[in-house]
């Protein structure tokens, strides 16, 4: 009979609610939780976030590796990671739904002043403003998440244009692709939201160049990683006034250090990478299934391309 | 020939902006801004907003009371308003739309704690919360506006109910009508949002009784006149945690006083009246359009019925 061993190597977390969820699933399973590992012959399957670079190595039988997110950067950032193991992410409706939620709160937000008019408040100062009136919307990346974003602004009345590596044909989305054409991507938009995956070609790719190109004014979203983001850049950027300010979700180090510039910006509104977060019970169900899926030597879901890297 | 005299009577503004939008509608218009009202045998159409109670009734000849915006109850307020005159109101599409997405945005803004980041930022506080989950929205209030807002909240998702005074029948809400079944409406709902007209009938309409009766927990937002809430009653019960909170776009005195306890209150968000602002050009137009009815013999656009005050 199978070994039936799952390890959680989830170093940020308590995993203990989600070992429950997965031993809900199959009282037979063996849940081992990184770094009590036991014997390291035992492991062929693992979720993993932000792994200790060089861990993976160590399973000899390991056979597929689980992102316990959308994201796969964190897992291909380790340069020891081995070859020829199924790379799985997770696919999720809420996470696409709260992406949705997220953007569409912040442009609201920004667009209705509410966060100035909550400001004024503490001064009891009656100042009132126009509505912005800027209605464009430019999403870089059109994976599942962009397409979700795309149709839940559409159904607001923004107009959206979208940018991604590979042409793409999407319904009521001005599409554009590839890295000579982002600059037309973002020019005429009023609001520019980074939805992409983090790989050597994306990273940085909210960089001065890019902000020297957006229209006077525009608002910057980063839901995307904050390896995306050239961060003096978007200083620089905010201090000679090209773009109106920005929210950030995702940082280069998280928790924000302390002693971080972008606390203490008047333009920066900065939320604890909030705009998505993965369902335990949803995420339970995925994971078991896929390992159920590879003991049965049936395809798996959600599997990335390492070419890509995502 | 005809005396083609309008009177701007608007006292809280500068009326020079808008009587140079009538003016270039016809050249020709005899336009009169209060005070400087000239032979008052004169007036037969005013524009009015928020008019010293009795001025009205001094015109003998006057025939059409227009509002400046889509409210009319600064009209009724008026004890001595001439009888057997015409009322009308300003129904514009941009002012449903306005309303639609600040009523989204204060939802959204809520739902995300987008202003409890900014605050924690001010701290540098990295404190990651869930989003709020609570999908059921109340509209109280089904007219043009309350409809608009429903099928945009439709869109992103939300279950909409909806209250009236008279029964309505509305795809994909759940409605209730009449002072008895209020209860039943704001009962489930986690965002009670107050789109009515202000009338004798819904003058204090928020108020202790209406709060007993709420989920708790649940998020008020006023939008549409500062009469509809009872002050005190909205405190007391944001004290006793039966509310969670509030936004508020409008006050029984605008700007609402410097001392008002409502400033400084952590759990009252609070704009200054701009949900919904009247677009000068298109109030122009359909004003305009009216006098032209007027003098025709035409049914005037968008009357108001005083039995009903709305």
């Amino acid at each position: 009979m199978h070994a039936m061993t799952i390890l959680i190597l989830l170093p940020e977390r308590d995993a203990t609610d989600f070992s429950l969820l997965l031993a809900a699933r199959n009282p037979n399973l063996d849940i081992r939780t990184w770094p009590d590992v036991g014997d390291i012959n035992d492991i062929e399957y693992v979720i993993v976030w932000n792994h200790p670079a060089g861990e993976l190595k160590k399973y000899p039988n390991l056979k597929v590796i689980a992102s316990f997110g959308a994201g796969v950067d964190h897992i291909f950032k380790d340069p020891d990671l081995p070859a020829n193991v199924t790379i799985t992410r997770l696919v999720d409706d809420s996470l696409t739904q709260q992406m949705s939620e997220y953007v569409a709160g912040v442009i609201l937000n920004h667009r209705l002043h509410l966060t100035t008019y909550r400001e004024f408040q503490a001064a009891a100062l009656w100042s009132p403003k126009h509505a912005r009136s800027g209605n464009t919307v430019c999403l870089l990346g059109l994976g599942k998440i962009g397409l979700s974003v795309a149709a839940y602004l559409n159904r607001l009345g923004f107009t959206i244009r979208g940018w991604s590596q590979s042409p793409k044909d999407i319904e009521n989305v001005k599409t554009f692709h590839g890295e000579q054409s982002l600059s037309d991507a973002v020019g005429n938009a009023d609001y520019i939201v980074c939805l992409l995956p983090l790989t050597t070609e994306t990273e940085n790719i909210l960089d001065k160049d890019l902000f020297r190109k957006v229209k006077k004014g525009a608002y910057l979203i980063n839901v995307g990683r904050g390896g995306h983001l050239n961060e003096e850049d978007l200083m620089d950027s905010l201090y000679h006034g090209q773009l109106d300010g920005a929210c950030l979700d995702v940082f280069k180090t998280e928790p924000l250090p302390d002693d971080h510039a972008f606390w203490r910006h008047p333009n920066i509104h900065l939320t604890p990478h909030t705009a998505s977060v993965t369902n335990l019970e949803k995420a339970a169900s995925q994971i078991y299934e896929n390992y159920q899926n590879m003991n049965n030597n049936k395809p798996l879901l959600n599997r990335v391309d390492p070419s890509k890297g995502y």
